[in-house]
C-alpha cells in the first residue's frame, strides 16, 4: 500500500518549459508549421515527460501481464482457460505476435505471471503470481482490495526495475483468457455505459455466446456494485490481476517520467483505471492502434487520446506497442535530425520562409 | 510512347494462388483468425505481387519527383517557387522530413529533377528535366501530350533501374510548389467533383488565398476541358511533371510486380491517374497515412484503398512512405516468423484450438 500511495501521490505534471522549447524547435524546422502532425505532437509530449528536447530510446520493452480470470467459468470466452498458460510459454519461446513484432522493432518483452491458473515455471518467466486466477466476478468480487493493490504494486515494481536496467520506452501487454470481459466490466463501471456499448466479441464468439457474455458482465456489475469514484474498488471487484498489474505499469511509468504505450482494449481499460487514480498519468501515455473492440474507443475518448494506427488489429498481447515504438522513434528523429529553416538555407542565394501556417 | 504502351499493357493481375497460400498460412498461426487485421491483409497482398509467400525488403527506396508548376503565377501557393529548388537540394543534403524518416527506416531516397524551374546541378541529383516547369494550366494545357508521356516514362524508367539495383519496396514522393493545386485539378477532372470538395489549403494559405486557389483550379478545368476517359489528357492539361512522373512509378512498380507506397494527396492523385490507366495497378499499391488534404480521401476512395496511419501529416515529400515501410516489414515478419498453432503446442500436454473466429 505504501508503494502505491507513494507512486500515486508522487506523479508530477508534464514539464511545460520543455514542451514549449520542443515546440519552438519544431516550428524552426524546414517544413510548413505543424505539417508533421502527430509526429510533432509526440516529440513535444515526450519532452514534457523527460524534460529534454531530444530523446532516444535504445532500450524498449513491452511488459506482458499474464493472469487467469474466474469469470471464464461462465463461458464468456471462445478459448479454453489453458490457452493463458500455453501462450505465456509461447511468449518466452519468442513465437507469438508481440514477440516477432518486438524483435522487428528492436524491442524486448518481459513476461510476468501475475496470476496464471497453473503451476507455471519456464526460463525467463517472472513469477509474481498473486493467486491462480481471480474469483468469478459474476458471483462476487474478483479479488480482495489487498490483492488489487498488490497487483498494482507489481506493475509499479516492474517498471522501476526496468528503468533501473536502462529501459526508457515502455509498452503494455497481456495474456488472460476472459480479459475482454473484465475490461468491459471495468470500462462500464467507470463510464456508466451499457454492455451493449462496451462489450465486443473478444477472440471470437458466436452471436449466442456474445449475448450471454453481455449478461454475465451486467451481472458482475450488479452483484458487485463497484464504486466508480474508487478505482481500486473497481479493479478488485470486476478487474483482473493482469489489468491491475498494467494499471501499475502506467502509474510507475508516469512516476519515473518515461513514455508508456497503450495497446488494445485491455490495455486501454487499465489506462483508464490509472487515469482515474491520477489524471496526470495521461501525460505519459501514448496510444498505438485503434482496437476493434467497442470499449476501446469509449475508454480512450474518456482519457482524451486518439490512436495513431488504424490496422483493424484485435490480437492483444501488446502487439500494437512495437509498431508504436517505431513511430515514437520517428518523432524523435524529426526533432533531432531535421534541419532548421536557417540551416537549410545555407548555400542558397536567398532566404525564403517556407514555414507559413 | 513505346515504353508507356509496353508497360501499360504488360501489367498482370495479382497471383491468386500465392494469395490463397499466404492466407492459409496466416490462418494456421497461433492467434485468433484475422486478429492481426491489416498486417495480415498486407502479407496476403504482397504475396499476390511477388508470387512468394515470404518476402523481405533489404533495399527500400522512395523516389522523389521534383518539378515546378506554371500555375503558381496565379498565386495559388503560400510559398515562393524558389522553394522547389531549395528543398530539392535539401533532400540531397539529407536534412528534410523524408530524409530523416527514411534513414530511420533503413531506406534510401532518389531525387529526380523532372522539371524544376532552375539550372539545378547537385551531387546525387538525377537530372531528367523535361522542361523548366509546366505552363500555367489556368491559361492553357500545362504540357503537351508528348511531354506527359515522357514524364510517365521517366517514372517507369526510374523504377526499372532501381529494380535492377535490387530495390524491392518503393515509395513515391514529390517536391513542387503549387502541386496541391495540380493534384486537386487532376482529382476533379477524374472524379467530376467540385473545387469545394477537392481543394485544401496546401502548405498554408489565408482564407482569401484559399478562395482564389479554388477559382484558379476551376478555371484550369473549364479552359482545358480534360477528358476523364483519357488519363494522359488529364495529366498533360492539368497535371504536373511530378504527378506524371509518379504515375509512371506506379505503373512501373506494377509492371515489375513490386509493392509501391502512396504518400499523401499529390501521390494519391498520381495513383488515381495510374489506376485509370490500368486498374490492375491497384494490386501493387499500398497506402500509408491519411493526408489532411480533402482531395486525398476522394482519390483513395475511388481507388478503393484505406490508409493505415492517422498522423495528421501534410508535409508531402514522400514522408509517409518510410513509416509505411516499417509496417509492411512488420507484416512480413508476422507471416514469416510467427509459430503455427501446431508448432506452438509442442511441449504442451494438450492441443487447443485458439484460432476460433
Amino acid at each position: 500500500m505504501k508503494l502505491f500511495e507513494k507512486t500515486r501521490t508522487g506523479i508530477k505534471p508534464a514539464c511545460e518549459d520543455s514542451m514549449r522549447e520542443a515546440a519552438e524547435r519544431l516550428d524552426k524546422l524546414a517544413k510548413p508549421i505543424g505539417s508533421l502532425g502527430k509526429l510533432e505532437d509526440l516529440a513535444v509530449k515526450i519532452s514534457g515527460m523527460t524534460g529534454k528536447q531530444n530523446n532516444s530510446f535504445e532500450k524498449k520493452v513491452t511488459i506482458i501481464m499474464a493472469a487467469d480470470n474466474g469469470v471464464v467459468e461462465e463461458g464468456v470466452s471462445a478459448c479454453p482457460q489453458a490457452v493463458t498458460t500455453i501462450q505465456t510459454v509461447n511468449f518466452l519461446k519468442g513465437v507469438t505476435g508481440v514477440c516477432v513484432l518486438s524483435k522487428h522493432a528492436g524491442a524486448d518483452i518481459r513476461v510476468v505471471d501475475i496470476g496464471v491458473a497453473s503451476d507455471l515455471v519456464y526460463p525467463g518467466l517472472i513469477s509474481r503470481k498473486i493467486r491462480k486466477g481471480t474469483s468469478n466476478m459474476a458471483k462476487g468480487p474478483a479479488m480482495t482490495r489487498e490483492e488489487a493493490v498488490k497487483a498494482i504494486e507489481t506493475g509499479i515494481e516492474m517498471v522501476s526495475q526496468l528503468v533501473g536496467e536502462g529501459y526508457s520506452l515502455f509498452g503494455t501487454g497481456e495474456m488472460g483468457i476472459g480479459n475482454t470481459s473484465t475490461s468491459s466490466a471495468v470500462a462500464m463501471a467507470f463510464l456508466g455505459c451499457s454492455a451493449e456499448d462496451a462489450v465486443g466479441k473478444g477472440a471470437g464468439l458466436t452471436e449466442e455466446g456474445y449475448s450471454s457474455k453481455k449478461s454475465v458482465i451486467e451481472r458482475a456489475i450488479s452483484v458487485n456494485k463497484p464504486d466508480p469514484k474508487d478505482p481500486v474498488d473497481v479493479l478488485s471487484k470486476v478487474g483482473g490481476f493482469d489489468i491491475a498489474g498494467m494499471t501499475g505499469c502506467f502509474l510507475g511509468a508516469a512516476y519515473h517520467r518515461v513514455p508508456i504505450v497503450i495497446d488494445g482494449f485491455i490495455s486501454a481499460s487499465a489506462a483508464l483505471a490509472a487515469f482515474r487514480i491520477n489524471p496526470l498519468v495521461k501525460d505519459f501515455m501514448i496510444p498505438s492502434h485503434c482496437s476493434e473492440e467497442p470499449g476501446y474507443k469509449l475508454a480512450m475518448s474518456e482519457i482524451g487520446l486518439k490512436p495513431m494506427l488504424d490496422l483493424n488489429m484485435r490480437l492483444g498481447e501488446g502487439s500494437g506497442c512495437p509498431l508504436a515504438f517505431n513511430i515514437i522513434e520517428a518523432a524523435e528523429v524529426v526533432i533531432s535530425e531535421m534541419a532548421t529553416l536557417e540551416d537549410a538555407m545555407i548555400g542558397s542565394d536567398f532566404l525564403v520562409d517556407i514555414r507559413e501556417k
